[in-house]
């Protein structure tokens, strides 16, 4: 029921675009006019020319029953991830954050005290990646509780990396181990439905200390973007992992106009997802593959650089950089080549 | 019913602090760290020097069924309102916006086509107002529409205007009209609810094209700031009007740690205002006071500028900078002094 006239009769529902196609369609109608805005949507930042460096900005939504369920994840937990996932995006173009800003929509359901515990979480980010927490907005929703957070870091101009340098030959890296933050959310969503059925019977979540702490509190890493600073690394293309490594070395190879290809038995797996994969019955290099918000970094380096990479325990290379003509492709473990596809965590799906 | 342990047995309502004791209480556990950190909490924007000059930054979050109603609210108007009333904190301060980022959260209720409506108001706003659209997010919602805004400026470290800056003696300043929006919210409300008891009834909103463009499409005063440039003026002080005037001068005098003497009769108010406000039953000056959504500018400026304002149409002096010991005070148009008081909108109300 509307006061209004309807003047748009077609109905397009969104779920035809994905956030992609969506994002696609409605920035190809914005064009960027003032001359310090260098670089808009398209990236894991916007960039800002400020004069002697360059401002890096990122945005991310979080919706309850979308991106989190308070049934299993505690408010600290989800203020510190929150953040964490808006710095691992600064962290994706070599830049170091600042400041960060945090609106929250909250329901009259909520007490003082569980907006405390949300607050305490985004304090402790704060804290432990030196980031202030310079603004936002506090207000009531009809529902659930909606958190938006901006992150504002800064990278010299020399030095920043963006996802369209990949160069053929390039090695593709990624730091720490993939797939743990998703199974993670499978245990979670297991154990909820066991509490839902029977809320007597306690979580059997034994021994899953590291891949549902993936999955509640991860961390962004800093500690690789120091490591490039110290050995005087620039990587020629960077991304984060939020949406999974298929999803996300797609879009570096479409930015970078190249192909790639990875290899299975390269991927780096934690042995306890390792398990919880069986337990699950489901395919670990696959929860590598698509399984989301690993928030670990993705990025290639030329081979020159192999050497000062090649016994750090924190990184893996797990292909290299083809011609785009060649296609994106995954080499399973029994030598199969396959077209590389993103089955990605889609927010419109 | 939760897989946590409820840690937190105690419940204090939200309600009991209101928007900005919740603001003020969370933000005492966070301090600045950062030198580029210049100013966080308290004022229209944060503060941040990147070198040559201040960038500012502002952000707000609109959620559906809270900040507007979508049975009156056209998409294209909500998307430009939405824009604009994040600009209008940068021109508070008295700086010019450069960027936005735009997050939005929408249920699978919305097709393609509504989606198209916002963001042509988003970039109509982003034309008018000579700002880019570098970046944001999108993602599903599980019920209504979730907005949320960040608006990036610049400012000369020499002509940046915070609330704090007030003076004895100084003038206090309005731009425009006040109360409007908030009649025009009265006036949709009221055919809404005509409109629900009987959907073939026409809405009667004849001769009340300002006022409704108050609410649904609001201006921020770039042209006052524009204005202070050509005429040399810095403000002591500036806060833009989006609680109320009331609300907003309380604010400043207690940022400035000064009272203030404003007067009943000098209120600008629009002539179909106070018209409409007669239909209402209502005072117009209460809802100059305190109705909220205007995006006027209130400023104060040393007397030595009296001249170079005094004769412009489109600014009314109201009143003056006291010792803060006087308090804050409204002379009614009887000669009543009484003490100011905020009855502005509270969004946690």
């Amino acid at each position: 029921m509307s006061l209004l006239e309807d003047k748009t009769p077609s109905r397009t529902p969104l779920s035809k675009l994905g956030e992609f196609g969506l994002i696609q369609h409605i920035s190809k109608n914005f064009e960027l006019k003032n001359d310090t805005s260098s670089f808009g949507i398209g990236d894991d930042c916007a960039v800002i020319d400020v004069g002697q460096h360059f401002q890096l900005i990122t945005t991310d939504m979080l919706i309850e029953g979308v991106h989190f369920d308070l049934t299993y994840t505690p408010l600290k937990h989800l203020g510190y991830k929150s953040v964490v996932v808006n710095l691992s995006d600064i962290y994706a173009m070599n830049g170091l954050p600042k400041q960060i800003t945090v609106s929250i929509a909250l329901s009259n359901r909520f007490p003082l005290e569980a907006v405390e515990e949300l607050y305490e979480g985004i304090r402790l980010a704060c804290v432990a990646y030196n980031v202030d927490l310079v603004g936002g907005d506090t207000t009531s929703s009809t529902s659930g509780l909606c958190l938006s957070i901006t992150a504002i870091g800064e990278i010299a101009k020399d030095k920043i990396v963006y996802r369209s340098g990949a160069k053929e030959h390039d090695l593709i890296v990624v730091s720490g181990d993939l797939g743990s933050a998703y199974l993670g959310l499978q245990l979670l969503n297991r154990e909820k439905q066991v509490f839902e059925s029977n809320p007597q019977m306690q979580p059997d979540l034994q021994d899953k200390d590291y891949i549902l702490q993936r999955q509640l509190k991860p961390e962004a890493r800093k500690d690789i973007i120091d490591l490039f600073e110290s050995k005087g690394i620039v990587p020629s293309s960077m991304i984060d992992i939020s949406d999974g490594l298929s999803s996300e070395l797609l879009h570096l190879c479409s930015s970078s106009r190249v192909g790639c290809v990875i290899y299975e038995e390269k991927l780096p797996i934690d042995f306890m997802a390792i398990s919880t994969a069986e337990e699950f019955n489901i395919s670990a290099a696959t929860c590598a593959l698509n399984g989301g918000e690993d928030y670990e970094l993705l990025f290639t380096i030329s081979q020159t650089h192999y050497d000062a990479i090649k016994d750090d325990p924190d990184l893996t290379i797990i292909g290299h950089i083809t011609d785009k003509s060649h296609g994106s492709v995954l080499v399973t473990k029994d030598e199969n080549h396959q077209p590389l596809t993103a089955q990605g965590w889609n927010a419109l799906s």
